[in-house]
């Protein structure tokens, strides 16, 4: 801006930054103020601005947004309301709710540091980490539980149920396929920990243990750093710096944004830990308390594995009654630290291959003896094995027997999940507690299923409650999660005493797209501008947010005070969420 | 009913079958006929009564709807407009539309044998089958081609694209898993072949080579019977019955039927044989035309699979250039033969993965040769396939990268095929013929993908027409095959110039059910009353159908000539067309 001559100033950012202009050039600076302050009233941002100020006469030479920290964002926000500024609603409205992560998550000192940015995958699960490269799950439990490596980072093409231990003692997760409702990327983010996800150029070779890149290999072992924020790969060793979400700045912020809000906040916890830490964070409730996580746990899941391949009802019932005290013992504890709040808890809802050894894994192994060892007792056993999991193999088993079909096909699963509901809500309660069971029925589709299942739920609290002599309040609803569920909302609301719209699924079948493969044709989608955000990250209003809507009105038509949420991403992502307010 | 006392007759069918009353008693007989009259106005259907005359007076004892077969259904209906007790009109209506099966497809000889019934399955394709077993598609082709076996049997888990070359050698298939459209269900409709799926007591041991049901074990070579109209397997070799589309009686009937329709019918057809059978059956135009089919044969695959192998666009140009020549022959051959009906051209549909060999057949082949043969150079060749089948590989395939998202991810692909749409097009036109493509793009889920893939279209059109200086008028649309189509509806009519309701996938994603894997949990839902019917064998209104209806709707308020039709299995489901066209 030189050719505009003497006192250039450029990229000043606000009012307040300039105080010595304000001391020199009075009449200046209360201009230059009342331009800005209009500026960021239209844009809702902090505006960057050059201006020149020539003969004593100011002129304005552009504008923009101006890009800032999420601390930054806040400590301006708060500056500006202490100096009058800025009401505190207006403070709100400029910081935007992404930029809040800064103080959740741990972030990467970059400041002096040479980085080399070796890909840019998914933002999956935002902070960062950083950690010695694994590439199997059961790899990171040895370096963990030997004290080999002392920051784990997990390595994988993708990752599935079976990686769960692994991830756990992870401090981040890098995959190279999958999208931003992938299993790593879901999961990851549940626990609060870093992850990249579907970083295409990441070249993962399981098999011989490396991660070719940008043309170098990483072996097992070797120092590699993530930004879950930006979803940015980075070489070596970077330093980090800790989360704040004790930061007193962002606490009083916090305390002017949470009269303002409309929606109220459960939280996703399955175990009394997550659901601890979920009330200090000031959870209103248990929103999604996946009963299925609980079957993966070491000691059950072969109680869980007999159960599904037992051939009939009396061995499957056997081993049912080995997981009800389990089942029970942790629903005593979620209602216990949830003490008078609702917890919502989703009945059994993935396809039972999950819980199996997988199939390609079986038929490898199959052939493998096959060659060498035809004899082994072994080869027996497993191709009894693989004989049931190919009887339980699905071609697309998101549409398959999962939900409530698992419950209307096997009704001792919901018998056996319903007694440890009431058994341990009735022994909470006796011992002092105010429990709120809230029971949801997934992947309903039509009334019929929904009357099915409710009335198991009824008659085995009535059982209980005859048995115990006890009763608990509770409600029975379902996820809205299906297109036909949300077409006829009227007829289920009449069994359903709640909708908690699973968005994640409702985008699935709506569009046709599976979470797991969109990775395949999403970068074509958003670069020929088909789409212009992942509908797994952003809600789709003109499809999704139709059903959303329709079913909201039909369900509150045939009941009046139906309770509604939304459960799943979408209720975080700022955009979703403002849009499902609109319609709920 | 004896307790009655003399003259008692029971189960005589209509006054027709009773003369000789009405000769000896013309009061009871016309009473008679007065009451059925009225009882088959009410019913629609002939009445089987028992009465029984005491003392000159008639008393009527029980009625019930009559059981015929299908020839007597339309020869009594025929009987009775001749008499004049019934019109034209009434007639038609005393026929249920399943009925005229009987007339189109061969039937087994029951009468004086001895009938062993091992299973009952699913009647998946109408018509009997009698052959000797085989349980390879490559075994069909070889007893086939020998000449081996007469008549073949085809016994399987499930059919796969894989097993089309032995499905039409076989006379009929058996499936032990799958629906009413599971591909054996489909394919077999198609080819107008007797099949029964899903009979789940059967086991079908294919590593073996054996049959076990009911205590029983069947090899290659033993002789069956299957009856597809009632989903019988049978035991041993019956005799059948050759069809009879030509009876007089049933073409008289149909004359009647014809002026009376209100639904236009199209054939599916890929290939000019069956194009002229429909022709022939008085098929109005070409419904569905699968391009993927015409890339199964044996001189393309090979083709196809260099095609999808590609890792570049070049590469992928180079086999797209060699398959256009033949898509263009078949093409032409379809407009010749349909003359100046309209033939409607669905672009290429199935995941890719369906052209190449199984993902599981390869783990298992190269772990076999790791063992056995670890240097041979196969083994480096299997691996390079399995890892671009790895890429491809897709947790749900039927949401995954399929129909228009091809066509969106590797647009040179919509270009091949609608270069050899419009060259054959212009060349038929040439010779004096006078085409009428209609082009369909598959799984549209909004307007932005049709605007893509519609503009594909038009400017090779315009293309074509420019090389070669002559035009031919053709039409773009769409399958109505998301909920999220439905629900934009309004947007999409702005480009699209038909609809076409996919209504089997438009129920499998209302629904959230894979019609491959419904049969896992089926039978419990209809066990339990929650399906009245398989929703891929009769389509669900209240669902389905309002988005059909709505679509229907949004679509004629953008567009008023909007053509509007059905496309698949439930077009053919007396119940499913009746409510359609009710909405159309």
């Amino acid at each position: 801006m030189s050719a505009h001559g003497e006192d250039v100033v450029s990229g000043v950012r606000t009012p307040l930054h300039i105080s010595e202009l304000e001391r020199a050039m009075p009449h200046v600076y209360e201009n230059l103020r009342a331009i800005t302050s209009k500026l960021e009233k239209h844009y809702r941002d902090m505006q960057d601005f050059e201006f020149t100020i020539q003969d004593g006469k100011l002129y304005m030479l552009q504008t923009r947004n101006g890009k800032r920290t999420g601390l930054a964002a806040v400590r301006v926000a708060i500056d500006m309301v202490r100096e009058g500024l800025i009401t505190q609603e207006e403070a709100i409205f400029r910081v935007e709710p992404n930029q809040l992560y800064d103080f959740l998550v741990p972030r990467l000192v970059e400041k002096g540091e040479k980085i080399e940015v070796l890909a840019t995958g998914l933002p999956a699960s935002p902070g960062a980490a950083v950690g010695q490269i694994v590439f199997t799950a059961e790899d990171a439990v040895k370096m963990h539980q030997k004290g080999t490596f002392k920051s784990i980072i997990l390595v994988r093409g993708e990752t599935t149920p079976e990686d769960i231990a692994g991830m756990e003692v992870a401090s981040g997760i890098l995959t190279s396929r999958g999208g931003m409702t992938s299993h790593a990327a879901v999961v990851t983010r549940g626990m609060g920990k870093c992850c990249v996800a579907g970083a295409g150029d990441c070249v993962v070779d399981e098999a011989n243990k490396e991660l070719r890149v940008k043309g170098k290999t990483f072996k097992h072992g070797d120092w590699i750093s993530l930004d879950g924020t930006t979803g940015r790969v980075i070489a070596g060793k970077l330093k980090t710096l800790d989360a704040q979400p004790d930061d007193p700045d962002l606490v009083k912020f916090m305390g002017w944004v949470d009269p303002e809000r409309r929606l109220g906040i459960r939280a996703n916890a399955d175990i009394p830990r997550d659901a601890k830490q979920a009330r200090e964070f000031g959870a209103e409730g248990i929103g999604l308390c996946r009963t299925e996580h609980m079957f993966f746990a070491e000691d059950r899941i072969g109680h869980m594995r007999t159960m599904i391949l037992a051939s009939n009802e009396a061995d499957r019932r056997e081993a049912l009654k080995k997981l009800l005290p389990m089942q029970r013992a942790d629903f005593e504890g979620l209602f216990q630290t949830m003490e008078s709040l609702p917890v919502t808890i989703r009945l059994l809802d993935p396809p039972l291959h999950e819980f199996l050894p997988k199939r390609e894994d079986l038929l490898v192994e199959i052939a493998r003896l096959e060659e060498t060892k035809p004899k082994s007792p072994k080869l027996k056993e497993l191709r009894t094995l693989l004989a049931r999991v190919e009887e339980l193999h699905e071609m697309n088993p998101m549409l398959g027997l999962r939900g409530c079909r698992l419950g209307i096909t096997f009704p001792e699963i919901t018998e056996m999940q319903a007694r440890a509901i009431f058994e341990a809500a009735v022994a909470v309660k006796a011992a002092g507690g105010n429990p709120h069971p809230e029971i949801m029925i997934p992947l309903i589709g039509s009334i019929e299923e929904m009357k099915n299942q409710s009335a198991i739920v009824k008659q085995v609290a009535g059982e209980v409650f005859k048995e115990t002599g006890k009763t608990v309040e509770y409600l029975v609803g379902t996820m809205i999660e299906l297109p036909r569920a949300a077409l006829t909302a009227d007829q289920i609301a009449e069994e359903a005493e709640f909708f908690s719209f699973g968005t994640n699924d409702l985008t699935q079948t709506t569009f046709g797209i599976s979470r797991d493969d969109i990775n395949n044709f999403l970068p074509a989608y958003l670069k020929a501008g088909i789409f212009k955000q992942d509908p797994f990250a952003t809600l789709d209003q003109a499809g999704v947010g139709q059903l959303v809507k329709m079913a909201t009105a039909k369900g509150r038509n045939t009941r009046a005070n139906l309770k509604v949420g939304i459960c799943g991403e979408h209720g975080g992502d700022p955009e979703s969420s403002s849009s499902a307010t609109r319609s709920a």
